[in-house]
């Protein structure tokens, strides 16, 4: 339980965490990637959740989170069940990466490009959207929803919104609060 | 809360709602699309999920249901932490719609094609599939199992169900109870 | 509820379960297969949900997971308000199944090459990686870790783990435990 | 459905709702009781759960709400299967109400008490101890305790916290902003 | 799990069942009578929660079944933890069984009685009922409410509704369908 | 979040945590013995719950805590709302203490019995005890059944089955594991 939480504390950062899969990536960059927020992967990564390999079913969150992030369980299944390799086109096409990157270069400027825009953000904005989303993969759409408008309620408090709208108005980037 | 329950309401309509996303379709539009049983778009279109620009990490129902309706979270995080805006392709590819129409017209006859096959089924059943597909949507498959169970029970003792068994004989169509 | 249970016995099924759809494939084929571990399907195969077909909308189990093993929740409400056929290259787009065969015999092929990489695996590990996996289907990611680190506990004092270190250090296949 | 609503208006109104049960209440009486915050009794008060007598196990509320609010599952039981009476004193050894009070006019008198003495009481202090114990009592602990975290984030943001911190310090009573 | 499900069978069983404790009842006696739907004990039974004694925690359903059954956690776990023996006036306050009979024979003849009474009852509606408290034992009151509303559509189908209301008419007790 | 979970490290401690209440216990004195697994009270105990008074309605725990460990929501409701005092006698009838001591030295004595018992028990076994009441008072009986049975396999492994086993049929007292 205590190495589960080192990995479960990536889900609980308060701020985004982009993560580039490149080369090999077996086992623990699974792991770490399933609690990332957003996945990338170079087109020539070799991917592979190789927790049945050695002969231990259960693993650090890698088969409790992948049926809740990609699109495709009978591929879950596939992967989890014989440990193969797969590739970022494969992983692209079921939903466990949502970009391919042609290098790793290439892998980190797309990276870099992705903080960029979302650094532009009202932080405040962007850690309500990572808790309203983890939240509402987890529960009902009723219970989501609930938790959404509490949320709202907050956070509709903070100066974001107010230099936001005005921002709107005055065609220019607004200066947000820091967490 | 009032607000999000003008949003719902397009989820709790007894009859499935089609929706054809075409042009600049941010915002409130895709808060409605997201409640709504069937989305397509047009090659064309522009989508972008915008609540962070504005300052407000809440919404009314988008940041919710993406989690539940779309195939890739990594996607759904990328999208909702830029307020980037994404093309019809990509959202065929993520599952966010699931299907694209080469232009507005021919949008139109698709969901209105799709639209006349879903009336000539007994309006009783189309509305108890939707209910079981929500409801499932949301809760485990054992609970699934037992409303489903529980809709068989009462929907049994429709008439439509002996209409549909005799067409089927007869090899012609049914005529169907309205609600 | 008794008919829903000889479905569910698939999914209860303590072994991985294959399934290959092909020719026509309706009504109890996608029940069954809905509850299978992997779903393939040969390219000629011809689907459909069938149930609001025959008048009722309910039914033994597809409807139910459908919207936990796909990742597009708009196809799903689309092919099962509609009753229309799909093929295996949408089932494959939306993640209905996890890989297509050109043929009905390279279907079987591909389905026992699968069996027999599985097969090589501690049996006690795939069957802890079905049970782990079909739990954090249904429950929230902070459930689906408790249950994953009782299974650990569990499961390390198999002899697998330890004939699995072992081969990984010697170069060669351990034998493992029968179930 | 709508009938249930009306009974869970009850629920969902931000005012605490206090409700005396004194005479024959029986059926309708007891559904909306039940959804009421604070129940009391008189001590001749006769009640009985009746839906089982109209041939109709189901109901617009008792049943669901029983097992929540009551401590003794094998008298929640007892009492819905046969439609017996019970008396007060019963009613307050298995949870059900939360004082008797000897007469209708006394009755009256301690749940007007009641009334002022909340009344005192910060009007949105009161409204999310309302909010934060309904939430509780349908969820986990853990799903319990984030819905808290979030109420005491918009909350604290209040004037009344302030008002009450000074009152303390000043040995008078606070004036509350209304909700 | 195979002996867990023999004892949830009592708690699955479409009639009610009530259990008389008496004398000593440790053990599978508290297991039985934990999923049994209506709980009485002579006033000289002697009970006890003894898993522990066993050096086995775990066990096939009191554990589980206790925090639902009984109004008081503390008391649940003070038995639990150290095994010891608890008398039917103490079962009666903390709500794990609902009645106390002075002797065997009285315990008998109120068993009796509460049977008598229940079979009067519709048996569908009687069936109704415990399925909804289940139900709702294990769900938040919105999930109750709809799986109540559902159960109502199937129910109010059946002559015993009908029968039911008629005999309210004609002040004479109806004759309602077999299961 | 970060004060919650001081109080929440009571709930996951290993060991039962058993709380006498005695003289003036408001505020942090009921959210911290919400979170313990035994409460005692002296008989001259006063009690209140506290937070509405400070203008906060949230609070670390209480609110949370008390509809799941006390078996009359009304009673709940009204010391959460009004805020007022209540004794030794009202906490054990409605459920929130398992027992009263007469004094402040008997209640030590109690706990330090009730201590001396558990420790006699398998530690193991009743770290299993707390873990399966905790779990299951948050979850359904079907999950809780699930999770019991992991936790049997888990446990049927140590040592302390068969030390147990032994000792009834030898008659003498059991040396069990230290965790």
């Amino acid at each position: 339980l205590d190495f589960q939480s080192c990995i479960t504390a990536l889900e609980k950062c308060e701020k985004p965490i982009i993560i580039l899969l490149h080369g090999i990536s077996y086992g623990l960059a699974i792991d770490m990637s399933s609690a990332c927020d957003i996945r990338l992967a170079t087109r020539d990564a070799r991917m592979a959740v190789k927790e049945v390999d050695i002969g231990l079913a259960a693993d650090i969150g890698t088969l409790t989170r992948l049926p809740k992030i990609v699109g495709n369980l009978s591929w879950v299944k596939e992967v989890a069940y014989s440990a193969r390799d797969f590739s970022a086109d494969e992983a692209l096409r079921v939903g466990f990466v949502s970009a391919i990157a042609p290098s790793k270069e290439e892998g980190k400027r797309m990276a870099l490009e992705m903080c960029r825009r979302i650094a532009e953000k009202s932080p405040v904005a962007v850690l309500g959207t990572k808790e309203i989303i983890n939240f509402s993969r987890d529960h009902s759409i009723e219970d989501g929803l609930m938790y959404t408008g509490i949320w709202n309620a907050a956070m509709v408090q903070t100066e974001d919104v107010k230099r936001a709208m005005l921002s709107g108005i005055k065609k220019k980037k607004p200066t947000f609060e820091k967490l």
